[in-house]
């Protein structure tokens, strides 16, 4: 192979050494027993898979997917989120008996990035997907069981901002009447680029009561009390309903003991066009980026020809793993250096110690050049070197 | 979408349902707990490697490599296997210090398939790496941790089936000469064609010595005492020395008190060209393919710019669950049925069955149609409904 690549990988593609790698290992196992203990049932779904099903439903921009030809000529992609594949699952496999399904799962996700330096190209998620229930106590289910999943690994400082594009689609829809005008507007909060959003209001040719609600619309955010400033702003049903919605979560929310956990922001949208109801985001003390966000999720149900309630969470392990500190490297607590002569004293002193739970190198000392080296990485060390020594010497 | 892909997956791509994913956890738990126990540490590799670094240096077939085409243009490819992923880690990053590395991994890895039916497309492997040292020791300790694996694992019926690569390149050197006429029988022997090879051989223009010579040495297969017979076929002092480290590793396996696992079979051979020494194929009971295979891999390491020992094993996780017996779903204990007027009840009564390590599902009963049908697949249900009930009625 050329030396230019020999040590090379892809833009954006990582190696997880082993203190991350144990990190996130006990992470995702504190996250799994929490998803277990609530009834979700864990799935795994293909890497690859055809791009007229899931790439084109998962919502994800087109530059920002892996796509590849498989041998018939059809196009694959690199999964870019999971909740576009269990949709696929679950409306072909499982809803026939039409109950509510609770799935989960733990897979790594691919976006393409376009520079080093950049955000990663593949990363671990972990989540769940309740698929079939359109009440709102599923969407405070699954909340809940995001913040007590955070709980559980140990996250202490973070909060959840609860929107509902329902709402956002409403508003924009009776003050600016066309989806192009409310599209330009969207962009604004999805970049959360307030400064834009009110500028571009401002050069809007509407009436300055209109202005006024699409400008107060965005100081709509804290705790339950500012769902009441919400209503003025609407006047038909449907956006009403949203709002009603949002308060019915925000009893529920009370009932499980974790409203503190959560704030309500009504300028919350989410670039994937999927979203159909309450939506959020999840953000953690010192961590740069949301590390999960979900929503209910109706209308990608039906594009895999189910009528059907669906929300859900997805979570970054990598993230999560920034808000809880950088983990210390695992330890191997034993070395036993062994010559040919007492290897089988050796072997047994060592299968000894593992029954005890510890975890032991056996080294034949034929195979390194520096013992000094060599054994200075390890809490103990044993020596079962030569013809004449009798047992274990310890170090 | 088209209904054609609404729900289709590509050749070879499979989805993994609960019961086959728990069972799959619950042995890659096992496994992994094994391995630390011995000093393995656990890495992750990048799904998409470059072509030209871990895509030539895997030996996997190229119309196997799933590939495609970077925004740089360079050409990616899916993983195929582990062990040239973590050559380039090992070779790149840790052998720096120039002290054995001993790795591990669970990873999914690609194998483009011609055909449906046919074999998956993406399967998961575990294995280890040991790397920087060239004893024997080594090679006995790769052995002997497959063994403890699969039996921590619980399967009970397998076999280990050991050659050395080494020697069947310096035979076909003595007696063949060129290397295009070793590879031709070596085909027939990877392909385990023996009628084929006999036919062959028959018709080569050798000497009836030589003919019985390779005529033979397919029959040496059994016990340890066989190796005896392979003195006989060799000349030369390099297939003789491979003999001595087929019997240095008898040895070794006594020690671990594993013999009764291993057979010799000296014809053994890979399609992969990297192994250098002892290699090694594993079989269980009730399973048509080897469930893993490894060996030593010198000459890999040296394809990364390193002069370096290096051995290993892969298993296929599926081909071990086949030898397990197939899992059983797994079962959530409890269902908590709840209307909105005793909800606060109901979350606190889920609540509490969790913190005693119960799986309960917590299901608003206006999101269901159909009680009874829900219910059912619960091994207990408590209803928490109406105004006027008291506590959860068990059923």
């Amino acid at each position: 192979m050329s030396k230019l690549f020999m040590f090379e990988k892809p833009l954006g593609m990582r190696d997880t050494f082993p203190n991350l790698y144990q990190a996130k290992a006990s992470l995702k196992t504190k996250m799994e027993e929490t998803m277990k203990a609530w009834g979700y049932q864990f799935i795994e779904t293909p890497t690859l898979e055809y791009f007229e099903t899931v790439g084109e439903a998962s919502a994800i921009l087109d530059r920002q997917l892996f796509k590849l030809l498989d041998q018939q000529g059809h196009t694959l992609v690199l999964r870019p989120d999971m909740t576009a594949p269990i949709a696929r699952v679950a409306a072909s496999k499982l809803l026939q008996n039409k109950q509510p399904l609770r799935l989960a799962y733990c897979a790594n996700v691919f976006r393409a990035q376009q520079r080093e330096g950049g955000r990663p190209a593949e990363f671990e998620q972990v989540g769940i997907e309740c698929i079939g229930d359109e009440t709102i106590s599923a969407d405070g289910e699954v909340i809940s069981l995001m913040i007590s999943s955070l709980k559980t690994a140990g996250l202490k400082n973070f909060t959840i901002s609860i929107g509902h594009i329902g709402f956002v689609r409403e508003l924009f829809k009776e003050i600016l009447g066309t989806e192009e005008r409310a599209n330009t507007l969207s962009r604004f909060l999805y970049e959360k680029n307030y400064v834009g959003f009110r500028e571009h209001v401002n050069q809007l040719s509407l009436s300055s009561i209109d202005k006024q609600r699409l400008l107060s619309f965005l100081k709509i955010r804290g705790g339950k009390d500012v769902l009441q400033e919400a209503y003025p702003l609407m006047e038909g049903q449907a956006g009403r309903e949203a709002i009603g919605q949002l308060e019915e979560l925000s009893a529920l929310l009370e009932d499980y003991g974790l409203a503190e956990f959560v704030k309500f922001d009504l300028s919350l949208v989410s670039h994937m066009s999927y979203y159909s109801g309450i939506l959020f985001e999840t953000y953690a003390e010192n961590v740069g980026f949301p590390i999960g966000n979900g929503g209910r999720y109706n209308k990608l149900m039906e594009k895999f020809g189910k009528e059907s309630g669906a929300t859900g969470f997805a979570l970054k392990l990598d993230h999560i793993l920034e808000g809880l500190g950088f983990p210390e490297s695992p330890v191997t607590d034993h070395c036993v250096l062994f010559s040919r002569e007492r290897r089988g004293e050796a072997i047994s002193f060592a299968q000894e110690l593992r029954s005890q739970g510890k975890s032991v190198v056996l080294q034949d000392w034929k195979g390194i050049t520096d013992v000094d080296e060599f054994s200075k990485e390890f809490t103990e060390v044993s020596y079962f070197i030569g013809k004449n020594g009798k047992g274990g010497e310890e170090q």
